[in-house]
């Protein structure tokens, strides 16, 4: 691929000092000019955080004597933003947040802060994508790395609909053994979750949460599939809330004012 | 109404201090059992955050020497599930979030903490609303009271469709002026931010963030419409955030790998 100075915004929720994002810096760098710009520390399920009441300390980070990228005290959306609106001088042509250490496939992707900046690149009109890995340990950075590679290169080529992102899963595999792309939607899930209720010395009760994912409904189709079947997933999402099939349950009410 | 004794689980993100959750628990308090579960301190714009790296601390809050609730060292969405999971020894019927002080309509939906905990509940199964007031200051809570009051007995009677939460905007007015009920679909909106760039005593660089709320595209049948217009917007919403009018677009790539 010609190299037609593409900008690139990378991000993340592992921090700036996670493998993932020097993985995905390093996949990349030689597509343009790229802008490092992530928490200075873990940031993971911090859904769509903010940081509205206190103030977002940003720090430059160095590595091997050279300028890296921008730490910021903040979440993955306040680095999304900052970067686009304060840090860099022009806006990005693309937006990668990653590579995560661990799936946001499911219902995960509403506590993701990897997706989260890639959401916020969305809202700021870039095209965005996120990154993930389906594991939490001894992750194949090479095959995920690869896989941004490819896929930042195919967006920056065909572009995406407007106020869509592309959520990316990646196997953990080797990249010989990965299936294939898979197009999907974002499968049914529940954490079920454990509380152990434990009692400090002073004696004041605090929990640990835990839990476990659990699939629900139909499989066919959905992220959660396509990783069982070793496909990467590729799940176009977007922040329209709206549940259009119910509007017509809650106008069947027939609301009367004053109640 | 008679009582046949609903569960509510009432939480926010302004924290078990605000007016607003006393505004609500006042307001439904004879509909049968309230539990009041909510963050220790403000919570806001925390998205659908979750605590799984720390300790979630619990302690008991009295009002006038009676039991009031749990403060919960978390997020909202930490609350319903702490709430649902391990502090009650029975599911509520009905899960309430708010009143919040400042409107979740448009894109603000989507860094809600009032909106996360409405949705953790739904996740788990338990009708839920969040409600918020259309205001940042003076607010009519009594207006707010009334309508959560009014919506938590109609969803108790006529439920709410699967996978569905209930997102309550209500206009800052005094209840007569509100004009009446709308069913509405989440704005299309977006922050237009500003960074204010500082460098603290010691030299290093913070920013604070503001930004201004700016609406977009066809504001008809929204509920920033519907709020402008002194209506009380009511949107279903839920948390499937697959972009399925995207998916030809992305199948059109017909990507192979290897890549």
């Amino acid at each position: 691929m010609q190299n037609d100075a593409m900008r690139i915004l990378i991000s993340n929720d592992d921090g700036i000092h996670a493998p993932g994002i020097a993985a995905l810096y390093e996949a990349v760098k030689d597509l343009g000019e790229i802008h490092v710009v992530a928490p200075s520390g873990e940031q993971s399920a911090v859904g769509h955080a903010i940081t509205l009441s206190d103030p977002i300390k940003t720090r430059k980070v160095f590595k091997n004597g050279s300028f890296f990228g921008y730490a910021v005290g903040g979440t993955p959306a306040d680095c999304v933003k900052l970067a686009v609106c304060a840090l860099l001088d022009k806006r990005p042509d693309l937006v990668i947040s990653g590579i995560n250490l661990g799936p946001n496939a499911g219902i995960s992707v509403i506590y993701s802060g990897t997706v989260s900046a890639a959401t916020e690149g969305t809202i700021l009109g870039i095209p965005s994508m996120a990154v993930s890995m389906n594991t939490f340990k001894d992750p194949h950075w090479e095959t995920g790395a690869r896989v941004a590679r490819h896929l930042a290169q195919v967006i920056h080529d065909k572009g995406l609909p407007e106020n869509t992102l592309l959520n990316v899963n990646v196997p953990n595999l080797p990249a010989g053994d990965v299936k294939g792309y898979a197009v999907t939607r974002m499968g049914r899930s529940r954490f079920v979750e454990t509380f152990d209720r434990r009692t400090d010395p002073r004696g004041n009760v605090y929990y640990w949460m835990d839990g476990e994912l659990e699939h629900l409904g139909d499989m066919n189709g959905t992220d959660l599939q396509a990783l069982n079947n070793q496909y990467v997933s590729m799940t176009p999402i977007w922040f329209d809330l709206t549940h259009s099939d119910a509007i017509p349950h809650v106008k069947g009410w027939d609301l009367k004012w004053p109640a």
